[in-house]
């Protein structure tokens, strides 16, 4: 039996419903959906993404049956319509659009006005009674047509356009009349005749084939991937196409065409939101070519298709429970609702339609926990403008996407994303935004446009990806040629001048203005606290300063899981009493130096302690090689053993002989503990006299003390013991009881597999998924750059591995390490302080093999406690 | 219930027999296993290592009871003997030695004499009616006790002795009457209160009590430490101490002390083969101080003994089925064991032994396999002197042990063990060794003393070594001081000059000497027909050349398991041609640079196929990273820039942008083959061409093609597709069809974990035990001297994991593979290519975990025969 690949929806019957999104498309799915809620929505059909699979796995070839379901539906089509395909009379128009699962603004091609030829379009000019009308429409197809299916490159037909607006002296497109326009469609075919050496093709059946095909090709071009890999979509999904009776929104005065959403989809305001152009076809607002009038003005002059839009948005958000964003046309005063999708929001408008949609009574809690992506929670968490800052404004555009950006000015994406790459921040400035500037979009701060509305291809991707963004800016004038843009012609910006941008106000800032950190408040700590409720791993953070630690337990951290101490050891005051214990030669010597180091450790120690009082730190004992500590070049050598009063030969001979081949595999951790027991003796004491002394002025104090690099279970013993025996030797000359623990690092696959051994010795595991993703691959990360971005671009690894656990591998010994350490103590805490612990996917898996908690950096904490309650939500589903 | 800590052993009944050894140690239970033949053994009591283990687990406290048992004991014994300890008249003397589990020669302490005291001693002299005799054994007490138990040096009891001697004017201590003697024990006795600060104790009790202390705790002086450590003899074991009544050899002309073997160990011969001295202590002959008589010669003064000698030694061999080790003394006429144990014997010796045994039907083929342990056949391995090669002999001593030695002379062990760490290659050159010396005798290519017999302590411990030495040397005068050693006066031999030594035949030779490479013949190749016989596991050798594929063969090696190709890389006529490839900025520059090598790369393949006509030879493709084929150094890099006609510039620009901070983590293995697929295209090329022509020639080719260091299945999918394309393309032109397979290593954990997808894509997994021991452990083979020698004494890891697999760790690991990858293709073949390969126990763990073959070095080839055959029938004596 042939599958079924063509879903119609119209007044005579739908297929497809709202739920089919994987088949249909999100656009396809929500067509049907909106059909069977009785909404205006011109009707069509989709063809399914299955069909788009097999077209790719089979090499291109079209499944078998597909073009009889084609034309049946077709048939369908024109019964619904009461027009024909190719027909002079009465026309069938089509639009060929493209429908992923998940929304792809954008990426992929679209055709309009379909079906019209020098035939036809004797037919939609007695339809319309406006000739400048159907020739329009004929010279937008033919450019649609000839550069998404044909391949003709788009600013050919520009020139010509360009040309003949010059001769008849007119500046915009409105302008240009009937005649014109008809010449320009003359122009334009013998265009595509001379580009492609055959005539444009007249038959609206082989239109539309042609056009289904360039639509299913353009999931496979560059923007479109390029966009996947930005936001993890396999590339095996496919899209769906969409195939609907065009209706016009340029067909006079009482036509008009717009989008909206049901919110404010940068604050989340709960207030419906949105821009539309009057006589004019839907890409035009979305191009941001014209800036759009505000939706509220549309209901003077077509208050009946007004009314209609505000039920009708009522009642997609009520049916939907979330935040829509809708397109509609009208054409003749009739309102046509043509799309309606979940609005993309930024995280401020995430958390607040969240919130408040709780307290409208449309959804609970742990829905809207459920609704704020922890991976977006990031846009909240970075720094803003001071509010208390001063500076000039020198000019404002519409906050498209909030937060703020300070960074050097660029005009094309290339050079935004070549410096970005060598580690410059960028602001990209652009008259408008196009799809083709995704790339340099991802690697700017900050996105300023001249032109186009909130809606405009730069605001919305901009607000996808949490990126600050002014859009529609007409004070300012860029010169694209000669890289600048001039402000009222006074003031010139040039290329690599710093300007800053304040996505919530609008506001465009000469120079660098001073940033702040946010803080949890409002609606986003209500989320938080909601989140919270259900969630069951314990967040942590890594913090190795008290201002940190603050950082963390303002952002919500329930302890630090990973104090590393060799930051301590760099330290202007103490970096000297280092080196002059590396470079003692007897034990006596390296202790004398050790002594000077003690009582500023365990300052450090003290400071830390005090800021997480009641909670518990975990504490890593030294863990990079010595050589780390020591100068490299000749210079610095020099200049250091002048420094210290050694010579210069014993200090080059100390380097030399501390030299690795392979340092990540080299002697550090407790291989430096076990050889060089007094520096793990120092730190202990440096612990345990601060611990000791706190709890003697009333703190709570709860160390952890970590072995790092364990791989056999006598490295630990060995070092464990010595820990103890000086803990309980300070505690028993101070004459108190800290509560302490002593356990290790699980950052080798030999721990993970001996973890039973282990866990004998060990009141704790903490993996360090950053070394253990390197020993279980046999991949070093400061050497990664050479193959890796290969890797992952040609799916040889599904994702970085240092970004998000590797689950089958990794994440594989994970499970052992947990499985054999609980067996054997089956209180064993087990927590994770790899940068992989503010990873939203990492914590869910976290989560699912029983871990007690996450560690990750401070400003991660909040998005860990998001990611946390999401992974106990989406566990309690999966088990419920 | 206290425990037996004391078995009996004596004509009044025996507790232990020669089964108790873990118990009893070597020594007692084969004291009381003679008893209990009725062989004529003095009686006594043996300590158990029961008691010698939980003394030191109890902080050196004995246990409960066990004094009371020693009493009772005694009891026993005195009554056995009908004598007294400390009685007057007719004292009970005894001697205290260790016994371990095994054999450790000279280790640990022995006490002999002891009971004396200035009382006993007139008993002594009544029962003897020989004061000399009795002064003696009084003064050598004395010594023993003195230096063993008291801790006084040697020396000094040595300077009294030469004093004396000196000022009587005489040479040896034989010449030193009984009043001389008598003046000596007075000497003696001040010299032990003046070094102690108090008298020698004189109540036997309390010397005996002193003297099992200090056997106990020679257990953990440094060189049974180190012996344990060489020999791999674990701590925990401990030794047991026996207390005997002693026999005399030295009361007169009808009394000898000697040790024999009841075969050749040095070459296996079935003959009885023995040294005795007439009138003399066992010590003297084992010290090898006097240069002692051949046993034959024992036939005319003492027939009796003699007769009684040979009918022991035939029925202990007889019992025991092996080659024994035997002490005896002859006292006034009458012969008592002392001693009997497996004979250690060179690996010659052992595999004659145990060929002649199974023709002479005392043991069976599976036992002889048994006999020969595999680490030992190494021996066989190694160079011999050419036999065709002339060479002058400047002396000749006794052929203590096998094998041929060419080194600089030394003449301390310290010196020895500094200039072998260095990389020299020494010969220790002694007057006599002492167990002192034994790192010393690890560290020589071989070793020759001026004095001592073919059961010295130099020769027991060379053979145990299997190191090549020549003892008894008397023709040679060492001048210790001035470090040389000269000939007849004439040729002066200076630290550093380089001499030969010839094991076999007892000559020394001025010079170095040619050695040549052993062959399978005799003997040897029958045991080795017989280990084929029971072996499952197959063996293969790693070879790149066809040289070594061709002595791979010759050993029996069932094909090649790792060819590497990057040896391949480096040979002079084509590093030009790699540099080339690599300098290249384009893809068709590298494949110009690559089809230079190609036809070179071919011819190699084509030699090695040749040679293993019939056998697989698995291939594997480029590992290492490009950095490794560059120059590092300013100079290298401008030579080589001038050679290649690049700018030094552009070479070092390569050099730097190539550098890895980790490079075992790096850019390397399939990585490089991905990332640059046109090498290993062109390696396939070559492996495939030369296959095809070669089965056209009529060989039975069947390459492996093997894709190193897969860490996730996709890695392997890329490569292999490239392969097979190459395979299908040369075959497809050539007309032939070659049976090849594509395979993987596994050497990362990743690809262990990840196996059953792995086996998807792979006809063979071969284990890469170095790599995947350095990523489970985090551990840089390189970088590991700093630490890994330490961790080894230490305990930390119980063995080096470089050198034998860690099976807890790697080899779960390696277990899991095996798993994973058989549940998705059955019939999956799976071997090990790390240097493991060749070691014994990492045999037995491949064979119990149903590896298909192991592979290692051509030389190791025969030893892991032998391991295999071992690993077959311990793993059927498990199963049965």
């Amino acid at each position: 039996m042939v599958r079924k690949y063509v879903y119609f929806f119209g007044p005579d019957g739908t297929d497809g419903n709202g739920a089919m999104r994987d088949l249909l498309g999100g656009k396809g799915a929500d067509l049907a959906e909106m059909t069977r809620l009785g909404i205006p929505v011109p009707p069509g059909f989709t063809i399914t993404t299955e069909a788009c699979i097999e077209y790719f796995t089979n090499n291109q070839q079209y499944p078998p049956g597909i073009w009889e379901q084609l034309e049946e539906h077709l048939a369908k089509l024109e019964k619904a319509m009461g027009a024909k395909f190719g027909q002079k009379d009465h026309p069938l128009l089509v639009s060929v659009r493209s429908g992923a699962r998940v929304s792809m603004p954008g990426m992929m091609d679209t055709v309009l006005n379909l079906g019209l030829n020098d035939d036809t379009l004797e037919g939609l000019i007695k339809v319309s009674n406006n000739p400048r009308f159907a020739y329009d429409s004929y010279r937008r197809f033919l450019t649609m047509f000839g550069n998404v299916v044909l391949g003709i490159e788009h600013n050919l037909f520009e020139e010509v356009l360009e040309e003949v607006k010059k001769r008849v002296a007119v500046k915009t497109d409105v302008e240009l009349g009937a005649n014109e326009l008809k010449e320009i469609v003359k122009l334009y075919k013998e265009l595509i005749r001379k580009q492609k050496g055959a005539p444009f093709p007249h038959d609206p059946k082989e239109q539309l084939k042609l056009a289904i095909n360039a639509v299913f090709n353009s999931w496979n071009n560059q923007r479109a991937i390029t966009y996947r890999r930005i936001n993890n979509i396999p590339d095996e999904w496919g899209t769906a196409v969409n195939v609907q009776a065009m209706v016009f929104g340029n067909l006079g005065n009482d036509s008009a065409t717009g989008v909206a959403f049901t919110r404010n989809p940068s604050t989340g305001e709960n207030r419906f939101y949105g821009e539309y152009l009057m006589n004019a076809q839907g890409e035009d607002v979305v191009a941001g070519i014209r800036t759009p009038e505000n939706i509220e003005s549309l209901k003077e002059p077509l208050p009946g298709a007004y009314a209609e839009l505000m039920r009708i948005y009522k009642k997609l958000e009520n049916h939907y429970k979330d935040m829509q964003d809708i397109e509609f046309t009208i054409q003749k005063g009739r309102l046509y609702m043509l799309q309606t999708r979940r609005g993309k929001r930024t995280a401020a408008a995430a958390v607040r339609v969240a919130v408040e949609m709780v307290e409208e009574g449309l959804i609970d809690r742990n829905t809207a926990v459920l609704r704020v992506e922890p991976g977006q929670v990031d846009q909240l968490l970075h720094p803003m403008i001071d509010p208390k800052a001063k500076y000039q404004v020198i000019a404002r555009g519409l906050p498209a996407s909030p937060g703020a950006a300070v960074g050097k000015v660029v005009f094309t994406a290339e050079e935004a994303e070549k410096r970005a790459s060598q580690g410059e921040k960028v602001v990209l400035v652009r008259q408008e935004t196009s799809p083709e500037d995704i790339g340099g979009m991802n690697a700017a701060q900050g996105i300023l446009t001249a032109r186009g509305g909130m809606t405009s291809h730069a605001a919305v991707v901009a607000r996808g990806m949490g990126k600050c963004c002014i859009v529609g800016c007409g004070d300012i004038t860029i010169d694209e040629k000669e890289h600048r843009f001039s402000l009222n012609q006074s003031l010139m910006v040039k290329e690599g001048d710093v300007i800053s941008l304040n996505g919530s106000t609008g506001d465009v800032i000469l120079g660098p203005v001073k940033l702040v950190q946010p803080t949890l408040t409002g609606n986003f700590a209500k989320l938080m606290e909601w989140a919270d409720e259900v969630r069951t791993i314990g967040i942590r953070a890594n913090a190795d300063t008290p201002h940190d630690a603050q950082v963390a337990r303002d952002f919500g951290a329930q302890g630090i899981g990973l104090c590393r101490t060799e930051h301590m050891f760099f330290e202007r005051d103490r970096i000297l009493a280092v080196r002059e214990m590396i470079l003692a030669d007897t034990k006596e010597e390296r202790e004398k130096a050790l002594a000077k180091i003690l009582p500023m450790q365990k300052k450090d120690f003290r400071e830390i302690f005090k800021v997480m009082d009641g909670l518990p730190v975990t504490i890593r004992l030294l863990d990079p090689p010595l050589h780390e500590f020591l100068p490299h070049t000749e210079e610095e050598i020099a200049k250091l053993a002048e420094e210290m009063r050694v010579s210069p030969e014993k200090l080059r001979h100390k380097v030399e002989s501390l030299r690795e081949m392979n340092p990540m595999l080299g002697h550090r951790g407790c291989r430096l503990g076990i050889t060089y027991p007094e520096i793990y003796d120092m730190q202990s004491r440096a612990i345990c006299e601060a611990a000791c002394e706190l709890l003697k002025e009333g703190y709570n104090v709860l160390p952890e003390i970590m072995i790092p690099l364990v791989g056999h279970v006598k490295e630990l013993s060995v070092t464990r013991k010595n820990v103890e025996r000086i803990a309980q030797q300070i505690m028993a000359e101070k004459g108190v009881n800290v509560s302490y623990l002593a356990g290790t690092m699980i950052e080798l696959p030999r721990a993970a597999l001996t973890a039973d051994q282990i866990a004998r010795e060990a009141e704790f595991f903490s993996f360090g998924t950053n070394d253990l993703t390197q020993t279980v691959y046999g991949l070093s990360r400061d050497d990664a750059a050479n193959f890796l971005p290969f890797y992952v671009e040609h799916g040889l690894y599904p994702i970085d591995p240092f970004i998000a656990i590797d689950q089958e591998g990794v994440g594989q010994l994970m499970e052992i390490g947990v499985k054999k350490g609980r067996a054997v103590r089956p209180d064993l805490k087990i927590g994770i302080c790899g940068e992989h612990g503010g990873e939203p996917s990492s914590i869910n898996f976290c989560h699912s093999i029983g871990l007690n908690y996450v560690s990750c950096s401070p400003f991660r904490v909040p998005i860990a406690r998001l990611a946390g309650a999401h992974a106990a939500l989406q566990n309690k589903r999966r088990d419920g």
